[in-house]
């Protein structure tokens, strides 16, 4: 008999109540379901019961009876995740870390914040905001998603370019481990060798090895300023040339985003938005610098583009000259999340491809795509710099069709050296398509990794592997 | 009896000779000695047997051969490390990774380089900047440290407040694990969230889990011009507050190195230098900006002292009007390796220190070390940017003595939160004061990871635990 299918109830939500007191237990399981609007595939199970620790001791402690019961975890952040990794199955508790919400410290002299997981990661940028500090992640899902959710993901965004991911922006972390225990690395320096630097197992690792508790975050001087340019490109050729020269020449690029053709069009119908040139061009670059600057930064953008329309690498650009004129810029690239509703069901990518292989990967995706659902949309837009391309395709009735889209675009992936995840993650919907990314050899590793530290399988049991 | 003293030598040697051929075997053992000049407590032992494989394949068999025998191995880079990690111990084999220095591809599109692990540092630099790239890493043992030794023991230098340690440039690895699996995590984007990203076991953990037999580096677009200037400083709190504003007016700031007035009298007397300004001051500060601009990147520096002066943070600053009057003023500070043969023996310490914590550890550190040893100098100087300050305090008679200065800084860091070792590893040198900086659970970990993939703990034993 399998353990885990039958544990003793009462004893179970009695030890629970032990170390969590009772309000800390939820019935009302609906609030725990995903909110993700763009995870199409699988229908969320709900979870029997919720918890909501208080404290950082309390998490590990709540994992150590989940374990002593035999009872499946799933941890929750803010439920922004696009790969179903928080989304309870069968049988699962949920542990919430919405009321871990503290920004504990904020380090106004070294430019860190100290702060509990459930922080949400909005609300962090705007408190050290008011201290002239910055924190540089930028996502679509700000305003709900939680910096502990952040970590163990390894969270992206626009801004890689220029400040990293987030595991760049990770000093320190405090983790709840299966059996019970509360891992303390709160590092607080960014030079610091000493042995293994063991927080990197837990981020980008979705909350299969712990529960990450506590976060010492790195900040960045408030950026007063910004310059935003698009550009219309004659080739792709000529992108990857400009981010290089744009690379040397903006010490304070903060994003350089690419757009190929179909997907402007696409964007522009979804708001009657005019086009940005009289001409159209194959692919468009998003260009932003972030700084205290101005006269000199805007300076240095507008030499950069001259200098690039005089080399042939851009046929026409726009530079913002207000606030209102940037955000008109970025309304293009920000019409995704719209797309990835009216495309529904779609198949959306994050992947991570090298950058000069990235135009014969959406060539050979884009062939095979369209000749295979001639009467589907195919978007290609990305954060190049990084390697990161987005691909959007649908709609797709049948979730045969959209297993064979996904086939399809990993598999070319595969072929280039690339990864199926760029920023969001394996959770459950890339499960099936790992191999496409890491070796056996690598797979295996994880796997002990896994039984290493949670022996028991207790902690979101089916994710990644 | 244990198996490790007993080795049966003539098979063993044929087994090594079969899967590297005889030439890679070296018996005259005095080239792998430590080369070290700055690690003067432990004296080298030459190890019994060196050997060179050529190939990532004949590092995997040699470890595989080596387990099998029980033979337990040191693995060697540039053999510049300063925690005595590399330097063999009784009954060691040594592996060098000397052969291993082929660059095999420079990706001039994408910014990466993917190469072997005994590449010198120094040469890959020269090599990539043919190419107008840049790989930033700047030590001093630039001529001679190898790119995998630099990876194991995720080396920092003057640069890391730009461009981040060793690890942040390190995209991909391959390693040899202790079984003789070659595990390739050669991957080539900046954003790749597949799980556990496993390259960050083997970066920084000197060797002791598996030997890095190939990396693919990130590189930067090559800078074509440097401002440099030396400001005097009335207090510490006033360099905390202009690296902040450093930090957000200079996008291209690329170094921000501190040196008390105690380091800077011993380096003007080191090499009769002249003062830098007419009055001394308590500290001071070399700023050093990397970019392309040189018109602009002056005038953002320029106006940033104007102010700084204005606002009292600075009382004096010289700005380098060419290359003769920028390598002026770096020589204050690149006395160190001066300092440190003159102190012989000496006491030289790498701590990590929270800026906000800094001033209160120097303080406290100077003091007690004054009170104890009032004949000896004790020199502050460091990469506060990054929360990295050196140390240097000798010279010392009696290895008590220098015991004694060790436990006393090292429980100072400790009691500040602080980190033993900021770039140069633990090796067997800082080993006995792990605990500082790392909990009891932090250790257990580290440990079970140890077993984890090294069971019979053939590689780098005695390193870091």
């Amino acid at each position: 008999m399998n353990a885990f299918l039958n544990p003793p109830v009462d004893d179970f939500l009695a030890a629970l109540a032990a170390v969590l007191g009772e309000t800390a237990l939820v019935s009302d399981p609906s609030i725990a379901a995903s909110h993700s609007s763009d995870w199409s595939e699988a229908v969320p199970t709900v979870p029997g019961i919720v918890v909501f620790p208080r404290t950082p001791q309390q998490v590990a402690a709540a994992l150590e009876v989940c374990g002593r019961f035999h009872r499946h975890v799933v941890i929750q952040g803010g439920l922004t995740g696009l790969a179903g990794g928080a989304t309870p199955r069968e049988g699962e508790i949920a542990l919430s870390l919405s009321k871990l919400d503290a920004i504990e410290e904020i380090d106004t002299v070294g430019g860190t914040a100290t702060v509990q997981a459930g922080v949400v990661l909005e609300e962090l940028q705007r408190r050290v905001e008011e201290h002239d500090w910055y924190f540089p992640l930028d996502l679509g899902a700000r305003g709900s998603c939680q910096v502990g959710g952040n970590a163990a993901v390894n969270a992206g965004g626009n801004r890689v370019i220029r400040f990293g991911t987030m595991r760049d922006m990770v000093l320190g972390l405090e983790v709840a481990l299966p059996d019970g225990r509360l891992l303390s690395m709160l590092n607080r320096v960014t030079k610091n060798t000493t042995g293994i630097d063991l927080k990197h197992l837990f981020i980008g690792s979705e909350g299969t090895l712990g529960a990450i508790t506590r976060l010492v975050l790195k900040l960045s001087p408030k950026p007063t300023n910004a310059c935003t340019a698009l550009c219309a490109l004659p080739s792709f050729d000529a992108a990857t040339r400009l981010i290089r020269t744009s690379r040397a020449r903006l010490p304070s690029l903060s994003a350089f985003e690419v757009m190929w053709d179909d997907f402007m069009l696409a964007a522009r119908e979804m708001h009657a938005l005019r086009p940005a040139f009289d001409a159209p061009a194959p692919v468009y670059a998003l260009i932003e610098t972030l700084g205290t600057d101005e006269v000199g930064e805007r300076q240095q953008l507008e030499a950069l583009l001259a200098d690039a329309i005089e080399a042939g690498l851009v046929t026409d650009a726009v530079v913002a000259q207000s606030m209102d004129d940037a955000q008109r810029l970025w309304a293009y690239r920000e019409t995704v999340g719209e797309l990835l509703s009216k495309l529904k069901p779609h198949a959306a990518f994050d992947v991570g491809v090298p950058m000069a292989a990235m135009e014969r990967f959406v060539d050979a995706a884009r062939t095979a795509l369209t000749q295979l659902f001639p009467h589907q949309r195919h978007l290609f837009f990305g954060h190049i710099g990084d390697g990161n391309l987005h691909v959007l395709s649908g709609p797709y009735d049948s979730p045969d069709d959209l297993h064979r889209v996904e086939e399809l675009v990993y598999r070319v992936v595969g072929d280039v050296g690339g990864s199926i995840s760029a920023e969001h993650g394996i959770g459950v919907v890339k499960r099936d398509f790992l191999h496409h990314s890491r070796s056996a050899d690598e797979m295996a590793l994880m796997r002990d990794l896994k039984n290493l530290i949670d022996p028991a399988g207790v902690l979101n049991a089916g994710r990644i592997l």
